[in-house]
């Protein structure tokens, strides 16, 4: 059918053995989800131009569709692959308000696309796991500390991955800071301040002088507040040292606080929430509660999991749905790790058992022993050919699957026997009853450190 | 964020007590595919022009990308939606065949995308779920039967699913039958037999005088062929009755009575498997057995299943890759049945407790509650707010959750308790070994006939 191949920059695609380490994350992920009431939807991949091009600097990014039936024409179908899932989502609330129950939690886990330069972690093809929940009219605040809690306790699971720190911040926090403050406009200070990811303090405050027509005093309490970062609820103190007051400020101190002291159970060698008031997630929409993610190791990528409130995820005009989630970019954490080598499954099949076959003429009874370990629950295949049983040993090994079934009509004593090819014991079994341990039932997820790789 | 909303044409999408359903399907078909050691992969959604353009007649359907920033030049980016997963994954086995074991199990679940026009059954964006076996150079026709009785397999558990018939025939059995006959364009006989299912006999008999050239004696010999349907081997000897000789044929049968004989055990009330003589699986390059399905009271909807044996699935000019493999259509099964009203969870959301909240102060109990109950893998969701507990026990309804908790400061006797608000039934409960029997567990498919409905 095809013949040449050429690969696609940008659109990343796995082999079975890191497709199965992708398959365990989605699984995690979404058992945890469920287990807090979120329910599962997936929305159409493509959404109206116009909805598309709503939110501004991302539009550029947009793939446009076009019918190749209508090449003629040339027109477009007005249509375009949508480039996250909060664009589609806000509009799925809208369409089907009336057949949900709110407040609506739901999970998401799709494919999106950007027609942006492919780079390191950054892919025109990817997948994201997204969690929101999102009210009518009102949503409390306790809905912020859920999504982080349920967000966390899921990447907390997937022990095979770096450690990563939750960066937790409040936009009523910076923004009551700076009205306290009597900085003349809190928008352009906001945007300058999220530029100390990129420029020196020093040049950033000068730029606050100069571009926001802030005083020398007013720029340093402004760098002085994003430097202030907290495993605890000890960051408040330090924001109250500054001496702003304003309600405001006051409100998203309290939040951030309660949204600290929330997670701390959740802390472990592998997972910190920290509060970090240099956060403010750009120019988005957000006007609370903001999330960003850092992998150990692989800072460079961005942050992999990000979020936040938004007081009007979607509206009709007559009705105002806010709304708080957060968004794990799956392909952005994982497909730097398995270009590295750092992350794969320990078998490319889902298989534990090869089952051999004698002759092709009792292909029928491997069959039946197939069936019965499958009866178990235990995943198996059956032999392709009847090679030599040396050969379909060694087609055993090649897959990394770990036993290799012979039947009575193979072995001297013509009993089920089983081998385990990693150590080469083989033992009489019955296929109604034989289990593997449980850690060879499925393929095992394993991380390899650059140590490691070195040796 | 969004104001205007129109429903897109050709773009189903679920309400969340669908898709519960929906992955209630997808979960079932993996699970199958793996215990017979099929391993999961995707590919990207898209695949250059140039491939997708091979096939022909479905090239007129294919949605073409743009990238907006290339607006002014007008540009296509080369790049098209697939349309299948046969294309995409017969590209996937060329580019990565150097670190694949061959044969080579796949399934692969993945949304397809076509720009034809929408009608009941035939979706512009629609989820179809594969499964191959190909091998490099040889594929053993077992391979066929056992793609056969996966997909039968997997069916077969869906059992909330109309009955369905897979209709099974062997390309190698008519071209035989042809040449045997003496006709003198097998193609173009088998073009116009696959006409039966939209002309009658009579006429589909005309045209193979008229056109392809036959006598009236083999246009008679062509339709008896296509008439002939068994549930079991039976077949062989009606074909044989018609007296026509070639090896090719004989070879055909063979394989047809090997596959229907493979498939008798898997017969059930829901699933049966029939030799249909007529199945010819239009002008595809199937070159031995051919799939289709159909689901009973859905006929209209066509097949949805289908497949069959390529003897080359992809080649590099060097090596050619044989493959047999069978699609199911989910969205094309599925989505009428949704439609219809016919298929749906018996709640929407994965929760089967609400616990309940006395007051806000107390919220952390009722957290605590909860995750007690998660980690025995209940899924539950604590109260959106501290509401009367009949408003709260009212949440619960709307949503189908079957249990509501509450905790000690909110009963007479300061014990956990656990009401079933479908009995009314309230007992005391200890979270942390209380568990619901095990079909309260997870949303539960209900199946509404027709007769149901009407009552």
């Amino acid at each position: 059918m095809a013949s040449k191949i050429s690969p696609l920059s940008g659109f990343p695609e796995l082999l079975p053995e890191q497709r199965a380490v992708e398959q365990r994350v989605l699984d995690t992920l979404r058992s945890t989800f469920e287990l807090h009431g979120f329910a599962g939807i997936e929305t159409r991949a493509v959404e109206p131009m116009d909805q598309l091009l709503r939110k501004g600097d991302t539009s550029k990014e947009v793939y446009v569709l076009r019918r190749l039936q209508d090449a003629d024409s040339g027109n477009d179908s007005g249509l375009g692959l949508h480039f996250d899932l909060t664009v589609p989502f806000a509009r799925y609330v809208l369409e089907h308000a009336g057949k949900l129950e709110f407040p609506f939690r739901r999970y998401q886990i799709q494919k999106v696309w950007r027609g942006e330069r492919p780079q390191e972690g950054r892919y025109r093809e990817f997948a994201q796991a997204d969690i929101d929940v999102v009210g009518r009219d009102v949503l409390p605040f306790h809905h912020d500390v859920e999504v982080a809690k349920v967000m966390v306790e899921a990447l907390a699971q997937l022990d095979f991955l770096p450690a990563f720190t939750l960066q937790v911040n409040n936009r009523k926090l910076i923004q009551g800071f700076y009205t306290g403050l009597g900085v003349p406009d809190v928008d352009e200070v906001m945007r300058l301040v999220d530029k100390l990811d990129k420029l020196p303090a020093d040049k950033v405050a000068a730029l606050l002088v100069d571009e926001a027509g802030l005083s020398v005093e007013q720029a340093a309490q402004c760098l002085a507040l994003a430097e202030i970062r907290a495993s605890d609820d000890s960051f408040v103190a330090r924001v109250e040292a500054l001496g702003v007051v304003d309600p405001l400020l006051s409100e998203g101190l309290a939040e951030l606080s309660a949204l600290v002291q929330a997670c701390r159970p959740l802390i472990t060698d592998q997972v910190s929430v920290v509060a970090d008031l240099s956060i403010a997630r750009g120019l988005d929409y957000y006007t609370g509660t903001v999330f960003e993610t850092r992998l150990a190791g692989s800072e460079s990528l961005g942050s992999i999991c990000s979020g936040g409130r938004y007081d009007a995820l979607a509206s009709d005009g007559r009705t105002t749905y806010p709304g708080v989630g957060i968004s794990f970019g799956v392909s952005r954490a994982l497909v730097p790790l398995f270009t590295k080598g750092a992350l794969v499954a320990d078998r490319p099949v889902p298989s534990a058992v090869l089952v051999a076959v004698s002759d092709e003429e009792s292909r029928a009874d491997s069959d039946a022993v197939a069936t019965a370990l499958r009866a178990n629950g235990i995943p198996c295949e059956v032999a392709p050919t009847a090679a030599k049983f040396g050969k379909q040993i060694r087609v055993a090994e090649r897959r990394g699957i770990p036993y290799v079934w012979f039947g009575p009509g193979s072995t001297i004593d013509a009993t089920h026997q089983v081998k385990d090819i990693r150590s080469g014991e083989q033992v009489a079994a019955d296929p109604a009853t034989w289990t593997p341990p449980s850690e060879d039932l499925r393929p095992q997820v394993t991380s390899v450190s650059n140590e490691e790789k070195n040796q």
